[in-house]
């Protein structure tokens, strides 16, 4: 046998809590499959009381800067979380210092990720991060090994729990957002601050991240377009389910004519698609290559037993030194990151009017939608029961709802579309879409 | 960069002509991802005519087993198929040259896996087999790397694409088993002669690769609980979706506290679980570990170019020099394979009897079951309407069909039970039963 790899671990939160458990009782079997000791020798947090279902006395390192160079490790775990901070120091002094490291931390990765891959490679350090995308679902090794002979043409997913957990219940339940917020904190599937899940950004870094691994660009930080679940009502997503469709908050990345397209948004995907089926707080991630057509993998995204497997993944890759460079390609063959403008999304759309109950108002509407060119796939005008969901507001608006799918079309039409119809003044409230992904 | 990865293709048919199709118009990107140079520099098969949608001309070689072993290759790919003959020849020879071998060939590794593991370990050569279960699924590398972690539970899909179809079709177009296996013979699904996919002894084939892969153990061979989809009825498929269950072919491995269980059987699994859920051709791998609880891969299980990208990530892995050992440990840490008996099997039961329409047949039938300890779950008897599916035929012997869920109980007490009605003459013909899977 080899060397040893000796393992240093820093924040013992959900995450590496469960990480410290994994690796303390089952060195043995990760040792045989790696053919070599692999041992976890330190183990840092701010705070020491908290029970992690294994002892870590024997670990415990004070200072987590100095465990970050330390040459009693090997590889260095950051599972502190954060987009900077210490966080990253303490990862880019473990870089600098040869060491391996392994992190979770989606916001440090699409922020800094093009740096941090230089640096990992100028060192000759392994920077792995299975953890970051879609928790325990091995992923990020699927894009950069298992599906490697194949032009991305594109990659989407479902990769928030707590989104998907309240979507599914709105839908199942006949809840509001507001209602289901609450019921996802109450069950410790939102935090007490919900922004950065429900307003998309947690979706949006691992997206970059997905999108640096499909289509070799460097990381594009925030420069992504991001639009979260907090507006979607009861009534969009009624108003899905009868056209045939549901509503996912889903990150996508392609390759478009013009860039990279990279969009998180609540999208109407079919019924029958393979996403659409994805309930509650799991998490799912479809691949789409030239060769292999689609892949659909499906598993927990958060949890810390689920993460912590990722983790160790990352861990093993290294011992048996089988880890690659960190989006699957020398960081000078990374491509720079152009992105495609939202406005030349091509697509099709969901569309909500509040229209006045008054002659003229939908041939106005309808008007304004022929004018960008604009084909309708569906309408549905129509009185609804005053036991309806928000009729109540509407009748005393004196207005009713139509809502409409279009054929194809871009983003920028349907906007400038939309502007007008508001400007025009036969609607209660302003338009609201909803984009269509084609499954 | 390195030297060149020289690759020389045995067998030239779907999956070996997209293979070859695949190296040779993306020699450029694939080489970038690996910093290396990865080029096919021979191609064999016994028919040159055919056209495999790129000129291989340059490449070609006659001597197949001359190609085994010659100097100009490193990888030798065999995609000519078969459990012996010249795929297995050809392999042995390549691997005793010292050769890395690649084969999509399940049939060949479930019978010889265990030989063939220990000649690739003492020549110190790669036997990589990606392909060779669920197609361009990366479940190899799902449960060799990815999920490198967990101890595995249970690991169970959806692995032949024809018996899928069928099943499907079945169900969605109330049709029989011979209309839809005429069906896919037309649509190229099935063979001319299914045998090998309907009687389930493809799923076997990969079920043994995945209990290797899973729980570190010997390859099977044909040491496995192995039944087909041949005498699955409509009636027992609507009396499944009645329940609340679809019926699938499975594959199943888990551990027991008396060997591991691997079996292949028509399954009942409930309408809500994500294996229901999978349709027409695709096929779907679950793996359930302890620390990841549990994720599905999802994908196509069959055809060329499907198959032809987990060739090429087997590839990709040689040319990376990050291959692992071929069921991820070193062949001598593999444990000898200890098969649970199907009698001592434990689960629910789905049972069919057609049983006469007399005083007593009932209670008789109940009766043998109690006497078993078996409690039900669920019992349906009632009177069919004549345009009924089977009731003319009922009719006809003056019988009527009772259907049945068990809660659980043993395959052992089940079988007994059954074989004691069957003698007890109170049904016109042997009971059926099919197995439920907890999900």
């Amino acid at each position: 046998m080899s060397e040893p790899l000796r393992i240093g671990i820093a924040g013992l939160g959900t995450v590496g809590g469960s990480t410290a458990r994994l690796l303390v009782t089952r060195e043995n079997e990760l040792s045989t499959k790696c053919d070599r000791p692999v041992r976890l020798v330190a183990a840092c947090d701010l705070d020491r009381a908290s029970d992690r279902g294994v002892d870590l006395s024997a670990y415990w390192v004070d200072d987590v800067m100095e465990l970050a160079a330390s040459d009693r490790i090997d590889v260095f775990v950051e599972t502190i979380g954060g987009e900077g901070g210490i966080a990253y120091e303490t990862v880019k002094a473990a870089l600098g210092a040869g060491k391996h490291v392994v992190t979770a931390n989606k916001a440090m990765l699409a922020k800094h990720g093009r740096e941090l891959a230089r640096l990992a490679e100028a060192s000759g350090a392994t920077l792995n991060f299975e953890a970051a995308v879609a928790g325990g679902i091995p992923v990020v090794k699927a894009l950069r090994e298992g599906l490697v002979g194949n032009t991305i043409r594109r990659v989407y997913g479902i990769l928030n729990g707590t989104c998907n957990y309240i979507l599914t219940r709105m839908e199942a339940e006949h809840l509001t957002f507001e209602e289901c917020l609450a019921e996802a904190q109450r069950l410790g599937y939102a935090e007490a601050d919900p922004t950065f899940d429900v307003e998309g950004f947690d979706t949006a870094h691992k997206t970059v991240l997905l999108t640096s691994l499909a289509f070799g660009t460097e990381t594009a930080g925030d420069d992504i377009y991001v639009e979260g679940i907090t507006r979607i009502t009861l009534e969009d997503i009624e108003a899905a389910a009868e056209l045939g469709y549901r509503i996912k908050l889903l990150g996508v990345a392609m390759r478009t004519d013009t860039g990279i397209e990279q969009r998180v948004h609540p999208t109407m995907v079919p019924q029958s698609s393979a996403i659409a089926r994805i309930d509650g707080v799991l998490n799912a991630v479809a691949i789409d290559g030239d060769f292999v057509d689609e892949i659909v993998l499906v598993g927990p995204g958060a949890g810390g037993d689920a993460t912590a497997s990722a983790v160790v993944a990352d861990i093993v890759d290294i011992a048996r030194n089988t880890a690659l460079p960190m989006f699957g390609r020398p960081a000078g063959e990374l491509t720079p990151y152009k992105r495609a403008a939202m406005r030349a999304h091509e697509g099709g759309y969901y569309i909500h009017c509040l229209a006045y109950d008054r002659p003229g108002a939908f041939a106005a509407i309808a008007g304004r939608m022929a004018d960008h060119g604009i084909s309708l796939e569906s309408i549905v005008q129509r009185h609804r029961a005053p036991s309806a969901d928000g009729a109540d507001r509407e009748a005393a608006r004196n207005a009713q709802p139509v809502t409409m799918i279009t054929y194809d079309t871009t983003e920028a039409e349907v906007r400038t579309a939309l502007e007008q119809i508001e400007r025009d003044g036969h609607v209660a409230e302003p338009p609201r879409m909803i984009r269509i992904e084609r499954l």
